[in-house]
């Protein structure tokens, strides 16, 4: 490659707060950035809106647009789009930057016209798009051939089978990748995946019919960023490996990159209340990682100030360093 | 006055539906307007919210925003403004506009911050501003001594009752009127109240305490619009001369102008279905009008297209050649 830096176009796939850590770091260094992000989201004001009004559940569009908005500007507004109603009957719990996707969308007729109003309104840079608009279910079939339907059921168990593996993971009905995504994902020099919940963040994405195809026909160099803590019910004791793996097989693609936390986490009080909820550090299991085709780029890349997170300006600056080496 | 016209200071009084129309004239040929608009509205979308957040009911602040904002930008703004729910749970009825000065209200802890917010958003013309921050009840003692509580019980009535006049209008506690509404009625060149409900949208901004004293420390010149119908339970075959009246025993003050509609309303259907909610045009009684020291301007005023309703652009007409002829 021999393009410049500031010309290079980003692919960011996931949702939730993991594409919300990329986004933010990245939008200070690149300016051509999509954000596609996953539509099968089935809990809370996004599934609740999502069931009432037949659109796309609108949460994880509303987490992107916040990333990628100017934060010199429209501080109020960006500050509604985070607003949760916390009285009212019917309106508790609901979030208003959701209810005002649901309203927009109403008036346009269209998300994606929706999502292009916010985007205006909150000086985006970059784009947010919908991995698909087909209303779809997430299902999970777990190792010991129990079924669960529903985003929400598998983020959240509400089962007893925390412990069991994800061994198959498919949409009813099966969705059709967004024609705007797809061509993204065609045009982009990197594409970044994750990190974010496995299996109801990032891997809906990759399953969804087209986006296996489309990273299969770019150039685009293809890095995915492992989780820094495994998660009850989804990833429980996954090693990095595991997530990679999983990655590159619903993907059907090559990943040429992972970035992976090798940051020792020294908040012990933190680490506690993690554990009692059966999160643990992810560990970086080197030798299994031999036999997969992907270079590791083992880093800092972590913030346990109230959480246990990425940091955005690391993973930002850890792209940056790669991005440097290789064009 | 030897002022220019442009430089002329309007202060329009009321609420509802009538406000808009008045505001919305006015504002393609006066760029000082400040609307103060009543705050005791209890019933719908606005009360709802004025119950559960304890704020001022939104609905007549946003009709007042709505306009005078710029038409020719923020169009999806605007539409969101009026946009209804029809769908959700304890979602459907609420207005989008109301939410979102609910909202905003939260945010920055103050109602007039929030109607400034979504000023600067739809680049409003003049200035929305509550007659009152005061939480208040408006209570009606009928002449057979019934008395009603609640706009909303006196607006749309609950009760057997619409055929008997209102002796008696006041609100519990008393309100304090907004010290910026007292400043812009002291320093408007004209003040134009009405038209509107007249219990539940006009008086009560004359019953909140201070209001009838800036009246009457003002130079301005004050004029009444008088409604095109009657209403039922509230001013239930009213001639003219019974609403200018009530104007001048509740708020204390002289009225210089009234103006009143003179055009005969000739689309039968319409009428009739005004009659079968016991709405029927407002008489012009110049003998008992005569006996009054308010000069009546009478006018074609009207747009009879789907409903009977004041035009906008009629009465910011009259307005201005009644401006002419004082100024």
């Amino acid at each position: 490659m021999s393009k410049k830096l500031n010309q290079l176009k980003f692919v960011v796939i996931g949702g939730g707060t993991g594409s919300y850590t990329v986004l933010k770091g990245l939008k200070n260094y690149f300016k051509n950035i999509t954000a596609i992000v996953t539509m099968f989201d089935s809990g809370g004001s996004s599934g609740i809106l999502r069931d009432e009004f037949g659109y796309l559940p609108p949460g994880d569009i509303r987490r992107a647009l916040l990333a990628l908005s100017n934060e010199d500007s429209n501080h109020i507004f960006r500050e509604l789009l985070n607003y949760r109603f916390e009285k009212g009957n019917g309106l508790t719990g609901h979030n208003f930057g959701n209810l005002l996707l649901t309203a927009l969308t109403d008036i346009s007729g269209d998300e994606v016209e929706a999502v292009k109003h916010i985007s205006n309104i909150l000086n985006v840079k970059g784009k947010v798009l919908p991995v698909s608009t087909t209303n779809s279910n997430l299902i999970a079939e777990l190792e010991d051939n129990t079924i669960i339907s529903g985003e929400t059921n598998i983020d959240i168990p509400k089962h007893d089978k925390g412990f069991v593996k994800i061994r198959k993971l498919w949409l009813e009905p099966e969705a059709q990748a967004y024609e705007e995504s797809i061509q993204a994902i065609r045009e982009a020099d990197f594409i970044i995946i994750g990190p974010g919940d496995l299996y109801t963040s990032i891997i809906p994405n990759l399953i969804t019919k087209g986006i296996s195809e489309a990273l299969n026909n770019t150039n685009a160099k293809k890095i995915y960023i492992c989780n820094v803590m495994s998660k009850f019910s989804e990833t429980h004791k996954y090693y990095a490996s595991e997530y990679l793996r999983e990655v590159i097989r619903y993907s059907n693609t090559d990943i040429d990159y992972m970035l992976v936390n090798n940051k020792k986490i020294n908040n012990d009080s933190l680490l506690k209340k993690y554990a009692d909820e059966q999160a643990l550090p992810v560990v970086i299991d080197e030798e299994n990682l031999k036999h997969i085709d992907t270079k590791i780029i083992e880093s800092d890349l972590i913030n346990e100030t109230h959480l246990i997170r990425h940091d955005s300006e690391k993973i930002a600056k850890t792209i940056l360093k790669l991005i440097i080496d290789v064009i």
